[in-house]
């Protein structure tokens, strides 16, 4: 059985295939792309406070929504393009928090 | 059962519950997070040109995939915080971009 | 006589002023701005090759000179709000990696 | 006699050309880098408060200086591959932007 990730990476994989963007998607381009696309993120959220943010109106959400998806399609692409595990990859990373950052 | 992502949700609001990190958490410092992250991911890519990018060595390829790591971790808890279902968006956005650029 | 920067500087102060969006511009959200900008700018790049950057046609010059613009004045505004001074930080920077990355 | 920004210009020039760093700088790579030092820039308030980011102790103004000057020579240096002048592209934005957005 195929996980949430794994379909999604699939699908990109099928897309970048069928339009012939193989060529474009090296890691560092890849890589641009999500910074762009985290830019744009950062963005919607740069004269709300952090209340406003907490309550963001339909059309703040919908373009939140966009943009998260956008840097999720190119962070999932770039893993693949690297052969890199994003499950393992962050719950590596979060074992190494929890040491980094004891809780009380 | 759960899938990849609802994994790495579930860890991170236990782990920034344990710390009483969620006063942190606003979608405003989470994007923030995020977006600095994704400019430490496209630092490693910088000096490499397109063809470097696809060659890292094991020092390039781990610094890489801690930074990916990082992007997830911030990606997963902002969508938390803003009830997003990352799959979802994702998946709906490709769909989206299937029309805007039709394959031969 | 006053500097380039400080002309900016300058105007921009006037500019918020007249606007009253000098409540918005706390440095936590100038950053938040810049950092958007940046990833305008670097996503104008994502595609070409690092030798097609070096020859931008008309439309692309256009687009990254606007940005270009768009992260200036994100700077100013910000070491304004700080009280940094952008000649003295950088020229202290450069003189910094002199020592870090000697010349041979 | 020289203005600010071009005093920093010719510095950077003479600093990558000591340092045989041409060959580096395709306006692709300086974009990613400045892309890269606007994230460390962000990282830097991300979880401060509006109210903190605006009374920074001094290790956070150190850092945060630090981190403007890295911005503002990669985007000095940016320009100059591409002979932008910054300081008109800047005053021409906030033209612009006075027509976009009337003062009352």
């Amino acid at each position: 059985m195929s996980s949430d990730l794994e379909i999604i990476r699939n699908t990109l994989r099928e897309f970048a295939a069928e339009r012939d963007w193989n060529k474009f998607h090296t890691p560092k381009n890849l890589a641009m792309a999500l910074a762009g696309e985290a830019g744009e993120l950062v963005a919607e959220f740069q004269w709300l406070t952090p209340e406003e943010s907490q309550k963001l109106n339909k059309d703040q959400f919908n373009a939140v929504e966009m943009e998260i998806a956008d840097v999720a399609i190119y962070l999932i692409r770039l893993s693949d393009m690297l052969i890199i595990n994003i499950y393992e990859a962050a719950m590596a990373k979060i074992h190494m928090n929890k040491s980094r950052f004891p809780s009380q």
